[in-house]
C-alpha cells in the first residue's frame, strides 16, 4: 500500500542507517533534540536580535524567521524579503545560531540560499515540483514541511523529488493536518512521526506552534513529539506575542520558551524504542 | 466568517453581474454549459487528434490535455512538454476547439501561453503564489482548480491573487476535496459550487473525472454539477481508457462521452434558481 | 475493497431489481421523486398543521417532524415526545401525508411505530446496533441516515443489520459528511448517492437542509441530488424559520418551498443514465 | 467558540480541581499512569487468564476485554456475552486486576455492571443518549471513548449527559479520529488530550491500539500520550496476535507489552507542565 520501498531513495530499505543532516555544524537526526526557534515573520532588527539572544541562551541551535511569507490573502503582510534575510544573517553573526527561512518561489531560492543555512519548503508548496527541484540544486539542507492534507506517502515522495536531484539533506517536518476538528488550528499527527521513522532514514522534526495554533498547547505537544521520536522542534517565539504581525496566538513568550526548554532537558533520556 | 466581501475583487459585493470569461471566442459563465474534454495527458498525435475530432463532433468546445504533469512521484510520467503543446495546437487548427493546458512552474508560463488559449493552475498549486502571479501576467484566461484541501474562502482568495494583478479572467474549478471516504477518489463538493455562485461573480466549472476517479460515476455527477449551477464541465476522455498512461480508470470512452453529451442536451433548461 | 457483494442482502448482486419501499401507499424507489417535508422539531399543533397543509398542497407526500431529538447537549430542546407524535398523526388525518419521525432509543421504538408510518434512524445512531435491531422488528419502513463520518460501505452494512432481521424496507438517506470545510455545515456527498445506486438495490434520498445548513443552498442542492439519482428529498420547512426552536437557518420558508417544488416539476424527465 | 464553561459540570470553571475516578480502589486521574490491558475480545478462558496474569505481572491495573462487540457487519464475531463477563470476573479474582468492558445496548447495562468495575461506552455510541443515561444510572465509573468524528466539544457534552444524571465518575478516552490519512487506521489526536486537560477536570486516557492499527506504533504513541498529559493507557495485548479473532494487527504480543511497560517506568517523572 505505502511507497514502494525498493526503488525509493528515502526508504530504510535503500539505506537503513539514519541520516544525520549537517546544518553548518548542527547535526539534525542524531541523539540531540534540536530546537529551532524564532518569530513567525522577521518584523524588525530589534525584535529579531532580542529573540535570537534569548532562544540561544536557553538552548536553541537554529533561528527561524520568515522573510518571504506565503499568505492566503494578497492583502496580508508578505514579509520584508531580502532586508529580513540580512537581519537574520546579522543575528547569526552575533549569536552563533544557524538560520532557517522559507522560500516560496523558485526565483528566490538563490537569494535565500545566500543568507540562510537551511531552506524551508512550506506546507502549501510541498508538491510545488519546480520549487523542490530548485532547492535541491541549491546545495543547502532542506526543511520539508508536510502538506496540510498530504498523506505520509506523498510527503516521502516529495522528499524523493529532492533526493533524486542529488541533495540528500532533507529534514521532514510534521506540522498538523486538516481535519474536521477546529478546536485546534490543525490536527498534529504524531503517529506520522513514528511511522516516518520506521519507513525512512530521514530525520523528522515537529512544529507544534502551527499545528495547534494555541500557545498553551505548545509545551505538552513538544514533549509528546519528542516522546514519539521527533529529532527536533520548530517553535514560534516572540517577545510580545500580542503585538506580533502574524501568528501571535500560537507564539510562546520568553517565559514560556524558557520553561519548555527546562522541561525538555529534565526529561531527555536515550530512546531505545525509537531508533 | 467568510471572505470580507467589501474589499474583494472576486465578490458579488464588488461586482454583482456575473463575469463571462472569453476563451478566444468561447464564453464561459453565460447560459451555455461549456464542455472541456480530452485525455489526461497528451500521449501521441494520433490519439490526441482522434479524441479531439470525436469530442468536437459531440459538442465539446475546449480541448484539455496535459503537457506538463505535476506528479506525486518523481518516477511517474511527467508529460511530453512542448511537443505536447504543439500537438494540441495542431488539434485546434483542425477542429476549432480551444486549448486548455496545465502549467506547473512559473518558468513555463510563457511557453504554455504561446500555445494554449487558457492556462490551468492545478489543485497542488492553488496556493503557489509565484505561479498565480505569473499566470496573471500572461493575459490568458485562467482555470483555477480548488486545492484538494482548500476551503472555499482560500479558493476565492487564490483567485483574488490573480485579479489583483490585473487579470479578471478566472474560471474556478471544483475537483473534489480530500475526506475520510475513499470509495471515491475525492469527495465532490457540489455545495461549494452553489456557494461560490452566491459569493462570487466568477464562473465555476466542475471536474467529475478527478473527483470520483470512477468512469461510471462521471455521467451522474456531471448532470448533478449542472443542476447545482456549474457553468461547465471538464472531462477526461480517452479512445482506449484501459491503455491510458495516466488516470485510465476515470476516463470516459467515446461511447460514454457521446451518451453523456446527449443527456446534457436533453436536460438543459434555463436555470432561474441559480443566477 | 468495498462490501463483499456475494453475501450481502443489500447488494445488486443479491437482488438486481431496485427495491420500491411502500410507505403506506407512497412508493419510494420508483419513478416519482418523493418529497418529505416539515419542521425540524414539532413545536406546537398550530405550526405543524399550517406547515403540513402547505407542503401537501405543493406536492410533498410525507410529513417529517421530530418528536424525540438526539441533542448534542443535555440542555438543548429534546422534543415534545408522544405529544408531538399525536400532533403528527392529527396532521396525517387532515392532509393525507404519511409520517416519518426519528427514534433515538430502542425503548421508544414501539411508541413511535404506533404513530409513524416510517421510522427514522438518525446520523448519530447509524451504528447503534441495538436500535437497528429494534426498528427492524417494528415492521415499519426505515429511513436510515448515513453516519456523518461513515463510509459508504459502513452505511450499507448498517442497512444489512436491518435486512438480516427480516425487514427489507430500508430507504437510505445521504445527509452530508464531516470534512475540514465549515463554510457549509457538512459536505453533501452526492457521488455517494450515485455509488449507492450502483452497489445496492435500496432506494436513496437526500437531506440538503442538514447537509448545507444554509437555506439558500437547499434549492440548488435539491436539484443536484435528483440529477445524481436520488429517489427523494427530505426538507426542513418552517412557517417562520427565524423563530424555529432548532435549525432555523437551514429551514425553507413557504415561498422557498413552493419555488423549489415548481423547479423540481419543471425539470423532471426520465433518467435513463441512473437506472 | 468551545463549550460554555460557566454552566458545564465537566468544565474547570465549575470545578478546578482534577477529578480522580476510583475504579474499585484504582485511582484514575492522579499521579500514576494507569495501564488497562487485555485482548480486544474475550475468546476463551485460557487465553484470558494467560493474558491477565502476564499484564498484571508487568504493571497493568485494569483488565480490558470485549464481551459485547459493536461490529460494523452483522456477520462479524459479536462477542461471547455473559460467558465472557464470567471469565473476566474469574480473571479478576485470580489477579486482582479490575475489569473494564464495553456495553453496546441500554438493555445490557445491568448485566455488564454486575460483572465489570468500569463500563466502556465505545466510539460508535458516544452520542447514543439512551445508553449514556443508562450507564449514568448504573453507578459504575464510565470510560467514554471519543466518537471517531466527534469534536472535543461534542465529547465533553457527551460526558455532561452522564454527569447531569448524577454520575461524576467519567474517564475520557481519546482513540483516534477519522481523517484522509489511511496509513494509520485513525489519526491519534494528542492535542485533544492536552486541550481536554485544560478545559475539563475529568481524567483522560489514550487508546493507541485502535488509533494506529499498527502494533509497531503502539509503543511510541503510548510514550507520546503520557508526555501529552494522558492519565492512562488502554492497550490491546494478545498471547498470539496473529491468531486473534479481532484486531490482531494492532495487538501487542507479550514481549512488546513487557518492553513498553519497562519504557514507561524508565521515563516517568513528575509532570509540572500538565497539571
Amino acid at each position: 500500500m505505502l511507497i514502494d520501498t525498493r526503488y525509493s531513495l528515502v526508504s530504510r530499505v535503500f539505506q537503513n542507517r539514519g541520516t544525520v543532516v549537517d546544518v553548518d555544524g548542527v547535526p539534525v537526526g542524531g541523539d540531540e533534540v534540536v530546537v529551532m526557534a524564532g518569530p513567525c515573520s522577521v518584523e524588525n532588527e530589534q525584535m529579531l536580535l532580542t529573540t535570537a539572544r534569548f532562544v540561544a541562551a536557553h538552548g536553541a541551535r537554529i533561528l527561524r524567521g520568515g522573510a518571504f511569507k506565503p499568505r492566503t490573502s494578497p492583502y496580508s503582510f508578505q514579509g520584508l524579503g531580502e532586508e529580513a534575510l540580512r537581519m537574520l544573517a546579522g543575528a547569526r553573526d552575533e549569536t552563533g545560531l544557524k538560520i532557517v527561512s522559507e522560500v516560496v518561489s523558485p526565483d528566490d531560492v538563490e537569494l535565500v540560499a545566500r543568507y540562510a543555512d537551511m531552506l524551508q519548503v512550506g506546507t502549501r508548496n510541498m508538491q510545488n515540483i519546480a520549487l523542490l527541484k530548485e532547492v535541491a540544486l541549491a546545495r543547502r539542507p532542506v526543511l520539508l514541511k508536510r502538506g496540510m492534507s498530504s498523506t505520509v506517502e506523498e510527503w516521502l515522495l516529495a522528499a524523493e523529488h529532492i533526493l533524486v536531484e542529488g541533495n540528500p539533506d532533507v529534514v521532514l517536518c510534521e506540522r498538523g493536518i486538516r481535519t474536521f476538528e477546529h478546536a485546534t488550528r490543525f490536527t498534529l499527527d504524531l503517529a506520522a512521526v513514528a511511522l516516518v521513522r520506521r519507513l525512512s532514514h530521514l530525520p523528522v522534526v515537529v512544529d507544534p506552534s502551527h499545528a495547534t495554533g494555541r500557545r498553551d498547547l505548545v509545551p505538552p505537544m513538544s514533549l509528546a513529539a519528542v516522546a514519539a521520536g521527533a529529532h527536533g522542534l520548530i517553535l514560534e517565539v516572540h517577545p510580545r506575542p500580542d503585538q506580533a504581525l502574524s501568528d501571535g496566538a500560537q507564539s510562546l513568550d520568553f517565559d514560556g520558551f524558557a520553561g519548555l526548554m527546562a522541561e525538555l532537558r529534565a526529561r531527555r533520556t536515550p530512546q531505545p524504542l525509537t531508533t
